[in-house]
């Protein structure tokens, strides 16, 4: 009964998953989920690299947490429309969540639509939300030895952001280990060294980003 | 039905940790629960602290990991018995997987029995294993605004050990606004600052921890 109600749950998810991507694919916007541990700087990231999209593209946040709408008060400073998804506990963001906040997120015109969820390195890796790439923050003060230990938040990810990099003189972090253990798992995957506090890497980043997204969005407008 | 089977998973893992406890209380043992992100610093504090304890008390050690041994090796390096319990994938411990744990664990004689719950600021907090005492550890390098973020990690714990403080001069993090959010969640806490690195507040952390369970052991032996 318990696997039948589990099975059940993903099911509903993943209905709502595949609604929200059609819905992005029918208005030729991208998505991008963006995935990590607490305090891992998936805010911080965002503070960073929106300001050089934004110029290029149209861009909406959906903000996952656990309470307080603090993140979204700080992506809110940076001139975007963006819509607090509060789990009320809850360790993950579904699809169905999402769905309600893009109802809100959507009476604007966009481009991108970038989701940051809660601050979890394993919960919400088991969620589709509808998004057609996913990108997973790992920050240099947690350890190199994460790859290994949370595979499931690198696995089948477009890119890994290693952060917090300007910290790397006082840590034991060695990002060449991280590095091939991240592509033990997704070969293919992009690899940036970044510090949003130092500014290193964030340019190549958003970059890439924008690449990514462009290829999507294309992807979109060709089926 | 989902609310139902959710229902029926806590009560079989409380009655789990239940009959944990009552073996603990039976054998004159304590048991403490060290919760936090991942790479918030467990098992490095594990690493300071231990032996600092284990000239007083026979220690052994549950280590909780999706995957690898890696934080098992580095206990039993320490010279104390560890059992890995691995969730799988899993995104916390629960009190039946303890349980399977403390059957080989047991076969030592022991005082305390450490438990250090999956790398997870959210899912660990809602399932008692039968721990006498929780602590939870909150990393500088995670940020000050963690404690109102993930108010569940740090409610009605025993103590918090802040960690990496080392790093203080590095990142933004306002120990004081952290510690009075915590007191506002569990005004009686502990709270220490601490960095396994340097070697700051780990005697003070590890003199507290010692008393502490000195005083679970007096109660229970009283029971």
């Amino acid at each position: 009964m318990k696997i039948d109600v589990l099975r059940n749950v993903f099911q509903k998810n993943d209905r709502a998953a595949e609604q929200n991507r059609a819905q992005f694919d029918r208005l030729g916007i991208a998505c991008v989920n963006i995935l990590g541990g607490a305090g891992s700087g998936k805010t911080a990231t965002l503070e960073s690299i929106v300001p050089l999209l934004a110029s290029h593209l149209r861009i909406g946040v959906l903000e996952g947490d656990l309470a307080t709408t603090r993140d979204a008060e700080r992506i809110a400073a940076l001139g975007v429309p963006v819509v607090q998804l509060l789990t009320d506990g809850g360790c993950h963001l579904n699809a169905t969540l999402v769905q309600h906040g893009l109802e809100t997120l959507m009476q604007h015109a966009l481009d991108l639509v970038i989701i940051e969820n809660v601050g979890n390195p394993i919960c919400p890796a088991n969620f589709d939300l509808g998004e057609h790439l996913r990108i997973s923050i790992l920050s240099v003060t947690e350890g190199d030895d994460k790859p290994q230990k949370y595979p499931h938040l690198f696995k089948d990810v477009r890119g890994v952001l290693i952060t917090k990099c300007d910290l790397l003189p006082h840590v034991d972090f060695d990002v060449a280990r991280a590095e091939a253990d991240i592509r033990r798992l997704t070969p293919e995957a992009a690899i940036f060294e970044t510090s949003s506090r130092s500014g290193i890497g964030i340019g190549n980043a958003a970059a890439w980003l924008r690449s990514a997204i462009e290829k999507s969005r294309r992807v979109v407008a060709r089926t």
